[in-house]
């Protein structure tokens, strides 16, 4: 189901690229319902057809859910998110929280090695973001730019393939993490940040890794996420 | 688009199972041309309509690709797998060879401190495959064994999430490993092994991670991946 059909028109291509954008912005979250066909063709100015194909085809690709009587909602911001989102239904919660944890700690190991100054200034600002947000209490805001600041540090790896994956599964495991910060922010929520940015500034790349480790999912630090599984 | 749709019916569902089985379980490997439609309904002894059905679930879901004129072709063996091959298509190979080698070196990790005996018998038992493949000399044979060895090793991080994106970045990797490794076994290709599944048994976690983080994909050891990007 790849997105560019042989069968599809430039307009069509033209369309579903609009609606990917307002989705992969932010524009549509996850979970809301898009606007109504008649809407959408008023929007574009496109007719009917094309506008049905599109969110049919995004449909298809995963990212839209069409509800018979009830509206389109958006389910997903990639067809990788989608995916991975079916796949992992069923799985141990803590088991993608384990491959996000191993991610984001080899991530911040390569981010020491080639950070640019961009990054650095990038995540600096984002820290003083992230400050502002505690200082304000507002946990809505605290977990926007805390996610952004840890996708920030996976950025500064330079590695397009290992942010991706991250990203996605930030989006998988969205509404556990909600659940995980809760509505209170406790000062275990708050952590200290900055050792993390000093040591991809100074290229410590072994202090970064386990700087990156150390912060909690669902295991606390020095809590192993797992007993060993019996012997058979 | 899950394949569990609300119209379909239960011989559907049944019938995408069955292919689905032919597909994972490398019956109908990876590039290969399935039977055809009227060799499907003797086979499976179902109406047309249903194969046909069946085989275009497959298609929208990405593991199979309808070609008008030359028949159905197996495009991967899972959703995930084929989303991360068209998502990936255009990225740097040495980003997906970076990130499987993250996760096999995590997994190792974590093997070495969840193992069971039966991992460590299968482990053993796959070490003595791979070195007969290796004297018998046949390079397709070694090929195979290694991967099913490496994958056996970080299943033994008992993470399904890990085991399942791992299995999956090998497929979308498979033609470019193929390569790598090349037709000719060179002593570069045949490494110990037994090291990495030592540290395994013994529980030494660091030294499983930083064994299994040694061995080459596409930058040997020493030698990084990546320059420094170039500062702005």
């Amino acid at each position: 189901m790849p997105l560019s059909h042989p069968r599809r028109s430039a307009l069509s291509e033209q369309v579903i690229a609009a609606l990917r954008n307002q989705i992969a912005s932010g524009e549509w979250p996850v979970g809301s319902r898009i606007p109504t066909e008649p809407e959408l063709v008023e929007q574009l100015g496109v007719a009917r057809n094309t506008v049905r194909e599109a969110v049919r085809a995004l449909a298809h690709n995963g990212l839209l859910d069409i509800r018979q009587g009830s509206g389109t909602y958006v389910v997903a911001t990639s067809e990788l998110a989608g995916v991975m989102h079916r796949r992992f239904a069923d799985a141990d919660p803590r088991h993608i929280a384990e491959l996000r944890s191993t991610l984001e700690s080899a991530a911040a190991k390569l981010a020491a090695e080639r950070r640019t100054e961009k990054d650095l200034k990038q995540l600096d600002a984002l820290l003083v973001r992230r400050e502002e947000a505690w200082q304000s209490g507002d946990a809505e805001s605290f977990v926007a730019v805390d996610a952004t600041f840890h996708l920030a540090v996976v950025a500064a790896s330079h590695n397009d393939v290992m942010t991706a994956m991250y990203a996605d599964l930030g989006e998988v495991m969205r509404e556990w993490l909600r659940a995980d910060v809760g509505a209170e922010l406790s000062p275990d929520t708050h952590m200290d940040h900055a050792r993390l940015v000093d040591a991809i500034r100074t290229g410590d790349a072994e202090a970064a890794a386990s700087e990156a480790a150390s912060y909690p999912f669902l295991c606390r630090p020095g809590r192993p996420a797992f007993a060993p599984p019996a012997q058979d």
